[in-house]
């Protein structure tokens, strides 16, 4: 039986290990060596992974893949993602391929604007709050020079600071709403520096205001952080070609495959079941990309599915159309991504991975992982209104069970192709190796 | 310039890099280093890890981190997290202890169903259809049978087929929405399996059956998959404490405390800036298991987010209320998780994690998951609405600067003392680098 324990973080990381063998593993040490054998050699190398986060014991092996022959506003990319599901790659290295021949993706980013809010409690005269803000704001916004100063002169800084009354929909509620340019970072630390400094100023310059009653005084700030919903901080990509042009995934009519896509799509408009597993599929190729460059994942996540919710139900984020007899398949998504701070100049990997994307701004990574959530997107739609997602995945799916038996490279070759008739289950897979092994 | 390439899925690892190297780094084979480096000196360790996606080039290392001292349901876990930010398994750590302190969390699983659809068009008489459904449902199920067989052994298998008229939504589209039990699988092949002998079961009986026109017979398969929307598999996870309890985290007063983080909380409801925000918290800490366990959070994160917007407008996942004394914290959060077959078997680490769990079910796994989410949720409130959360992220923001400028141990333990009382941001740590350096 576990026991709890004290002082934990302040353990070496061999003592953590010590700890954990002892309480989860009944003093097994050869657990040791399964986590050791995933240390860098180079201590130096393990340290700097080490530091990234807290209690770390080893590294966690992500698969860093490359899609090859992404052309976006007519530059060649060779993408580098991170992900650990079979297929993603390789479908969005043939929707590259199958676009390059096509005049390539198109990318815009319409909007890089990005929000935080103080939220407080004000009990008192909504009228004289109002007053006070307006007279206020500049002395808001200069109170937090020394933060900006830096952002300032790389071209961003605050946008804009509003106060909103929000008293309708909880008592006492109002939000200093600001809006940001963070330019190349992701700024999470500057915007919540900010608010914090909004925060104080807030409260300070109230006190000191004769206006106002010693109750109205007492305001309560609850928190002052960013959001991350930043509809503002959007990009289109898109693709589009002639529809006799759009052949090749085991159709040879382009009409048909683009009626039966654009249906494909507008079941994922009015569908929510469909339409959470279809944006799962832009996911997997924006997360892959936002994981390889240092950016965070959950933050992408969040927004971009609220977005997909925005009109009051959930949504296909991707839309396609045929017009004068031209496909145009494109979606617009928000994302906050940075090229400067964070793991961006530290993680080794990272660092390769924005140098083979030729060091792009925040602009252009948005550009290239909107790019690589359509590729994928196509890709999942185009194998499924055709051969179906299984044929695919189930191949995959045998692999993964004959390595779990240890199969040798015969009894694979074997195997696929006895079960290129058959459907392919773990008992079914159990039972055919069985014979052959006898 | 970079070239476009043909075949690259079918070179070698090392050719890969070469080509790699010749288009988008000049030739500077350096480049090779750097991503060997990350390389496992086993090499059939490492072709294991290549084998489990495509066009693999390196290892991303993910750092795993262990938070302990979580009691959920009266047991005790160390929980494996693989995440790159900071913060996050320290936030769980405090929070896991804070409540250990407190009876723990509770956690239950409130049902475990999953949806997949047959999506398709019928240009026809619907009654016609609706009929021929009633009288072929059974045998629909029963062609299945073969796919189904071991899940019905381990007590899964199809728990429901319906048809569907969705011909208000979408000219002639109909779906078969099926709902199955996948034991501690997460399920998608199987349930993609099941969904493709359908639609074939369909066209099959409707083309051999007197009733219908040729016309009718014409069913159009748009797809066959399942759904990432799993409000039905679903799990709660719940502390609470007598209201007095409740302080440590620089609060003295249990009841303030308690009163602002409730308000935290509505505010969250009602605000979807805060609410996407809020929730993006609580997947820090879902996804953080979800990968060490070789599960796939682009699907958890599409149908947790998704859920949170099903009332039409995006809200908080979480909830508190204080009662007769008592403060409760808790959410609801739908999952689709599975602790065999996918990588859960193959991955070292993923088979590590699974062991320091406790070789959990699915069930038991979707309740450590959520768990670790409301820890996290617990920790970020109390941050937000006490210190702010700047002060933990600025001291790890100064560390990523400091170990940008490779600064020694001497340089940061100043630099910490000195940012004590100085805003943290990247120019002023570089100014007051400098002047130590000089």
């Amino acid at each position: 039986m576990a026991n709890p324990i004290s002082g934990f973080s302040k353990f070496t990381k061999s003592e953590k290990i010590d700890w954990i063998i002892t309480n989860y593993f009944l003093g097994d040490f050869r657990v040791r060596d399964r986590l050791s054998q995933y240390w860098s050699t180079d201590k130096e190398l393990q340290r700097l992974h080490d530091e990234f986060i807290e209690n770390t014991i080893t590294n966690f092996y992500l698969p860093l893949g490359v899609a090859p022959n992404f052309k976006i506003n007519d530059k060649l990319y060779a993408i580098p993602m991170a992900i650990e599901e079979s297929s993603v790659v390789a479908a969005a290295s043939k929707s590259a391929k199958y676009w390059l021949e096509r005049g390539g993706f198109k990318a815009t980013v319409l909007s890089t604007k990005k929000d935080g809010q103080v939220h407080f409690l004000y009990k008192g005269d909504r009228s004289k709050l109002k007053r006070f803000f307006k007279s206020a704001k500049e002395e808001l916004i200069n109170d937090c020079a020394p933060i900006t100063r830096n952002m300032v002169k790389r071209g961003g800084g605050i946008i804009q600071l509003e106060l909103i009354d929000k008293t309708s929909e909880l008592d006492d509620y109002y939000q200093l709403h600001a809006t940001f340019d963070t330019r190349d970072a992701m700024g999470a630390n500057f915007i919540n520096s900010c608010l914090e400094q909004f925060a104080k100023s807030l409260i300070n310059r109230i006190d000191n205001h004769k206006d106002f009653t010693d109750t109205e005084k007492d305001i309560q700030i609850i928190m002052s952080i960013l959001s991350n919903y930043v509809p503002e901080c959007l990009v289109r990509a898109e693709v589009s070609c002639p529809v006799e042009e759009l052949t090749g995934f085991d159709v040879v009519n382009g009409m048909d495959f683009a009626k039966k896509f654009i249906q494909a799509i507008q079941i994922a408009e009015v569908e929510p079941y469909r339409a959470v597993t279809h944006n799962k599929g832009i996911m997997n190729g924006i997360d892959a990309v936002v994981l390889a460059t240092g950016n965070d994942f959950r933050a992408v996540e969040a927004g971009i599915h609220a977005y997909a919710a925005r009109n009051g139900q959930y949504s296909s984020l991707s839309h396609a159309t045929v017009e004068d007899g031209i496909f145009r398949f494109w979606m617009e998504v928000p994302m906050a991504l940075g090229t400067i701070g964070g793991l961006t100049r530290l993680h080794p990997l990272v660092r390769f991975a924005l140098e083979l994307l030729g060091n792009p701004s925040a602009d252009k990574l948005m550009e290239i992982v909107a790019v690589t959530g359509l590729a994928q997107n196509f890709a999942a739609i185009s194998s499924l209104i055709t051969i179906g997602i299984q044929q695919g995945h189930m191949k995959m799916h045998l692999m993964n069970i004959l390595n779990e038996f240890k199969a040798t490279d015969y009894e694979k070759n074997y195997m696929v192709e006895h079960f290129k008739t058959q459907t392919v289950t773990h008992g079914a897979v159990a039972d055919a190796l069985d014979k052959i092994r006898r």
